[in-house]
């Protein structure tokens, strides 16, 4: 008889999004006359950059002739790509980060929980506590954990809390960890780390040889200039460190698809028999053989991002997003609300008021003011009793929620 | 110290497609002007059909009105797509599946190696000899397999060989297995399986709690009133089989990129407890979890095969590319040459000439003819003596590589 991976009934309910999705259906559709405003899953509203859109248009109708008509591409993504993005988003801010290294995808959320492939089942994994759940989720499915307990944490894997005490920061840790997810400008908090607690992380894995995931999905949002965008602004980071970008919340490449992954040359990881492997290589060969490359349509709008045009489209974007995130803020802190994040990110992360539970206060939100959000508790254990608000939406929809929520949770 | 999966050490050289690019690029900067024609990787050559590029031109100008804007889309596809496909693929011919049941993707090659995601370590698996290299090396890197032998046969696999005795379709094996690949019209060979020969696998699997993994990529080449298009058509297969689909060979979307995985609600494995679990349950949990839907531009191109245009329109490329196959048949043949496959496939599986082996033939075919093909050995130790040239290319290409062929090995 064929068996099953057993690993994915450790699962807890549904993945956070489903179950939001679902709550929200069944209450719109028990109000079809209520006026939703979704403040919950971080999925960008605004049109497509439109170089991005010319771009893809023109690719399109390449693909109608067959002197400029497309196949496979490589696996690893067009090397015009990959190129502009080593330049620009790397070269251009000190990191000696070239084009081999960069392996485009169709998504970091992919990429995070695809990464996995590549490592041993014996690492020690540590998280932050919220953290994003694919992280945790996919360590689950891959067998690299225990049950859950009655707080939804999962047995073998270490979990680093964030809290408003630390700053959303998680402390290094006293043990030795082999895998460690980093992710800032964070998901959920918004917070942000300083060049010195990266540099710290960097310090702590060349020491312990462990391996940095980075998700750095909303580096675009980092206004303060004395914020590191990449980890290989950190010295040693190309000795320890993956990173993972995306064009999805600068862009607003959601619905469209293209990210991407850095795996530098100089990164090893040691094999069974004690040696020291290559991890690009390993990349390279998952890559190759369970991938087949992003549309070439896709890669081009993904391309446009670097002209001149598309540049100044995307910081408009990226600008818009963070005016809707101080608005949030200024808002909710008039009211007397407890708010972080939402300064060169584009979550506010909100304590909930009345000393309500985070599901509560979602429910509660959605009832009374017809807006959806995150419970913080939804990110692990350590977010409960906090709630995270997205930026992504229109203005008026922002303005909208804020005067909602405000009148029925006065301060 | 982290670790690495040891499993991908155990690889063979290069997956096969990239080892050939290797050998044609260094061919090819030695030999400037040689004018080389590529059959070898099975890549589609013709324009992408009109009603696709249309649709996907107007869904990229969809992306630049916030109204019509689309973000993250549903991560198992949009409905109207699942739908069109649930009704034209499968109800049409008489197969039970609903639009639920059908999961889009981008790439039948990530499906194949990602569906092992959701079953036990503990299955005995079974591949046809030769074989789509795909299907054995995400088993090695799953750590499904031990080392491999000097015929690049993995220890713990079981190997089914196809051969011009058995018409190109394996036998039932006499033993237990849990999972099984087939591939119908056949890659590499170019057979189809008669209904009768699905029936008896379908049989097989059922009466041992097997799973069939089919790969049905070629499809649209049956020409053959006769010949099952997909394993639904088979009494019990809802019970028994996943099935994998491409857009790639038939509407041209190898660079654009779109696939679709069927898996039944009806189907179930076992878990380490004994229980029953339903695998679209698991399935869908996965790509819940690590993946976040095809590109929406990408969606509205595939949907658009099934408008009455673009039916005629992907009629029209795949009876081209068969009018190719009947030339490499009829040419190669009057030569002298053993020719099988080609008939209701793209592909033709030829015998090499004077006892050459696979990949000297390659080498011969490239350095005498500048014609790259596929050495059938890459596709497994019975694959030896065996050459793939693919019908993907135009008419021109077709005809002088068969002359440049046809005047260098006389039959």
């Amino acid at each position: 008889m064929a068996t099953i991976n057993s690993n994915y009934l450790k699962l807890k309910a549904g993945y956070l999004f489903p179950e939001i999705a679902r709550r929200v259906q069944a209450f719109a559709a028990a109000n079809p006359d209520a006026n939703i405003i979704r403040l919950g899953i971080g999925d960008v509203t605004e049109p497509l950059p439109l170089a991005c859109r010319e771009a893809m248009i023109k690719a399109v109708e390449e693909m109608g002739d067959r002197s400029s008509f497309k196949g496979y591409g490589p696996e690893q993504g067009y090397a015009w790509l990959r190129e502009k993005i080593a330049v620009h988003d790397f070269q251009a801010r000190g990191c000696e980060i070239s084009a081999d290294e960069i392996f485009i995808s169709d998504g970091s959320k992919c990429d995070t929980g695809n990464i996995l492939d590549i490592f041993g089942d014996n690492n020690s994994i540590a998280v932050t506590d919220p953290v994003y759940p694919v992280y945790v989720d996919t360590n689950v499915m891959a067998g690299h954990t225990g049950e859950a307990n009655d707080r939804g944490e999962y047995e073998g894997l270490i979990y680093l809390p964030i809290t408003a005490e630390n700053n959303f920061t998680a402390q290094i840790p006293a043990e030795k960890v082999d895998l460690i997810y980093l992710c800032f400008p964070n998901n959920p908090t918004g917070a942000t780390a300083t060049k010195e607690h990266l540099t710290a992380w960097v310090n702590y894995a060349r020491a312990n040889g462990s391996i940095i995931f980075f998700d750095a999905a909303y580096e675009a949002f980092i206004t303060d200039a004395s914020l590191p965008h990449s980890i290989y602004e950190i010295e040693g980071a190309r000795q320890c460190a993956i990173e993972f970008r995306s064009f999805s919340k600068n862009a607003g490449f959601t619905g469209t698809r293209c990210a991407l992954t850095v795996v530098p040359q100089s990164l090893t990881a040691k094999a069974a028999d004690g040696s020291d492997v290559q991890l690009w290589k390993l990349w390279n060969r998952r890559q190759s053989t369970k991938f087949n490359g992003v549309s070439y349509i896709v890669q081009r709008g993904a391309e446009a991002v670097y002209s001149p045009e598309g540049q100044a489209q995307v910081q408009e974007l990226v600008k818009f997003y963070l005016q809707n995130a101080t608005i949030i803020r200024e808002k909710l802190t008039a009211a007397g609300l407890e708010v972080h994040g939402g300064v060169n990110a584009p979550y506010v992360w909100v304590k909930t008021p009345q000393g309500l539970s985070s599901w509560d206060f979602f429910d509660k939100l959605l009832h009374t003011c017809n807006v959806v959000g995150t419970p913080g508790s939804g990110f692990g254990a350590a977010g409960e009793g906090y709630f995270r608000l997205s930026a992504f939406n229109s203005r008026a929809n922002v303005e909208a929620a804020m005067e909602r929520i405000i009148s029925k949770f006065p301060g």
